[in-house]
């Protein structure tokens, strides 16, 4: 290959050539060539700017930083501000205390240095804590994986179970498509189940059920059931008595619950409550021995949305200790997540309290995003349902819409004359007419979907959009 | 597995119970133990406390960040700070200026939100003008990818080119053992090639022939060729003849050469210089299309030693379109590396020049550090050589000493009853006795050098351990 540039990629891995990621896909790269297109000859298109709505990214789109974390974050980067007079006047009573707890926590207060494989024991002290004040049930640091955002630890999952074709990932349609794209890298079998669209994206049970029979009559090792909740893209807030039954079958059948629960602070609808996967097995009684879960958590999303810090964690509960070492040892071949993430993780976990100094502030910061966040998530709604032909279920969490759009039949022979599935050629028609990016259902596996009519289309579009 | 809780390993990936990393091993897990029992019941050992020479991780150690670049990371962090006036008594004016620089060259200024999936443009621009300055040839932004350190570009690279266990990568022997777990982690064959330390670990072409002949014989696929220069752990610099014969080697077998040249600012011998493979092939008059070539690089290193924030970056040159969209493809699923590590990354490619307010402070700081790293070197290669039985090659570079020491036949025996490679047996007993944590040479798979005497042993010692 080396010498040979003109080489086909014959040569290459074919389980990347195969692996798909549509968030990131070639409409982003479309979007990123119009940007420059506009800062290069403006007035070329009809709009004058790119909205990215093809991912959760809040920041990238105007939402403001949380100040407390930020305090704590710039003073744990250059500790000497601690040594100075005048940090007194730029930063809060709270932060800077807290910033001297941290470092208090890292040995030799390096924030420089290689911590632990799993993260710094003190953060991880602290994230259990916090895990506990959510749950009302115990939470051991040894069990905090830190990891630079959510995605490295699902791959790490993957890695760890994934052995062979044979071996299968239950994954939900639609979903975020990191599952796809890391059970294919991995070299695993996706096992898709189906959401309902008909009741609001719900889970069904006698679905996992028939997939997993099916899969197994096939011969396929299912090794483990991925659960987004809240949903990506669907915006399901699963109901209590739903994740109880979701425990009870992974149990009974002996399968990994892969809980993915990064969007565990972004619930809107006022009847529903996120309950993490770890508090409704313990409150079913199932402790260490019944049930393996691990819990995926990023600082990337809820009220902070802070992406850009790679920060995040796992709870790994329920394996063997010959099993966690094998965890314990992938974790060290990558030696240790980013330090200011692991900070961060750690202050997501544990956010200023009623009496510190910050806690006002704090609290309005927070409570204007959430607060903005649901009323985005209405307007979105309604706008949507307004509309000929385009439906949408209420967003009861997360960050995204999915709507169902029917286009007409020209629209789809047209689609089908550029070869191209109708929702992409939809969300292409829609990004070349507006400038905004948007990824097609097909990209969250949607085309898949049981019931899929043909002139059935579907976006993930962030809140974010409207002002 | 999941409700068998007490069951074996049998269920999980066998490439992640075959992969093995000596770096962070069950010697570093003990030592862990022993200091944890330090803490407990001081006095409890014959030392007070533990240091950990198994890793380069200078901060630990006591070395102090490079004051610059904190300031510039921490004004990123917090970039209400640059709105204030008691900033300016806290800060440097270059400092606030290049933070300035770096917020209006991200998107929004927002260090929150996820970047291009190959780092924030205007930072790779920085990079890239670096390496132009470096180098003395042209560098293309769009070759870059920034990551979280250089083990996921290494990762990258493996996942890329091992698609199967016939595909084989040229490995020298002793290694940083992170090339042989990512090579079993992705299924492939480790190829050995062996320094030969008799010439204070040279690399010769005619091994890399041997062992490319052999493998090829055998029916393996060999894909690249892995260098470590200067080496870790030997210290080797390569001289620029020999690095002329290692690109011309790569040309001519189609091989994709992976130039680990993370330790490119530890030079201490004074007739040695580190010279960029790139800057070798193109000086050679090989372009493009003549050499597929990736330069790692890390904030890690050097004289900054940043080890905890993750910065790094590989330079992928020489490969077609095809190829390029699917590595952009697997940076892209996982997003992006964190920002501070990217905001690194470009600062240790662009440090203040002169003229800059803080040329002068930078200077001395840098210079104390590779000037001490230099003192250290010398004197543990001294030591080392005034003990009976141990001998030591001189560390032009990196930050390891790699001494060979001859057990006498009781240890030999010793060991053996133990179950024990003599070195590894050797490195437990230094641990138990001062304190010390090293990594057995046979961790860098030494245990294999074909020479391989079984009364030989080695350790990797960081140069931080000398005051």
């Amino acid at each position: 290959m080396a010498s040979d540039y003109s080489s086909t990629l014959d040569d290459l891995n074919p389980k990347v050539l195969k692996c798909a990621y549509a968030i990131r896909g070639e409409i982003v790269t479309h979007a990123q060539i119009l940007q420059q297109d506009l800062t290069e000859n403006p007035g070329s298109h009809p709009f004058n700017e790119i909205l990215y709505c093809n991912i959760g990214n809040p920041h990238s789109l105007g939402q403001k930083p949380i100040t407390f974390f930020r305090e704590v974050l710039a003073l744990c980067d250059h500790p000497l501000l601690l040594d100075r007079s005048e940090t007194k006047a730029l930063f809060s009573a709270d932060s800077i205390e807290r910033a001297i707890q941290i470092l208090d926590q890292i040995p030799c207060r390096a924030t420089g240095a290689y911590s632990h494989s799993q993260g710094i024991k003190g953060l991880r002290d602290k994230i259990a804590s916090g895990i506990e004040a959510r749950d009302g049930f115990p939470a051991d640091p040894n069990d905090i994986f830190l990891t630079d955002g959510a995605s490295p630890a699902v791959h790490m999952m993957m890695q760890l179970l994934i052995g062979s074709e044979n071996d299968g990932i239950l994954c939900p349609i639609p979903q975020y498509p990191l599952y796809s794209a890391s059970i294919t890298l991995h070299g695993g079998t996706h096992i898709s189940y189906y959401l309902d669209e008909e009741t609001g994206w719900a889970l069904e049970i006698s679905e996992l059920e028939n997939q997993l029979k099916t899969a197994r009559s096939r011969g396929v090792n299912v090794k483990a059931l991925v659960v987004i909740n809240p949903g990506n893209p669907t915006g399901r807030v699963l109901a209590e008595a739903n994740q109880r039954e979701i425990v009870e079958f992974c149990r009974k059948e002996g399968l990994v619950l892969l809980a993915d629960e990064v969007y565990q602070e972004n619930v809107y609808a006022p009847d529903k409550q996120f309950y993490s996967f770890k508090k409704i097995s313990r409150s079913m009684g199932f402790g260490e021995k019944d049930i393996s879960l691990v819990s995926f958590h990023s600082a990337s999303k809820g009220y902070y949305g802070e992406c850009g810090k790679r920060g995040g964690y796992m709870e790994f509960t329920g394996f063997s200790p010959e099993i966690r070492e094998q965890i314990y040892k992938l974790a060290s071949v990558n030696l240790c997540s980013n330090i200011s993430g692991q900070i961060l993780a750690s202050l997501i976990m544990s956010p200023p309290k009623v009496g510190d100094e910050s806690y006002e502030s704090f609290s309005a910061e927070k409570d204007a995003i959430l607060s903005s966040l649901a009323r985005r998530a209405k307007i979105l709604e309604d706008a949507f349902n307004s509309l000929e032909g385009v439906t949408c279920y209420k967003a009861e969490g997360a960050l995204y819409s999915f709507p169902r759009i029917n286009l007409p039949d020209k629209a789809i022979k047209a689609a089908e004359e550029a070869k191209t599935a109708p929702d992409a050629f939809y969300a292409w028609r829609l990004l070349n007419a507006t400038g905004i990016v948007v990824v097609s259902g097909s990209g969250f596996g949607q085309v898949h979907n049981i019931t899929a009519r043909r002139e059935d289309t579907s976006y993930c579009i962030s809140f974010y959009t409207i002002p």
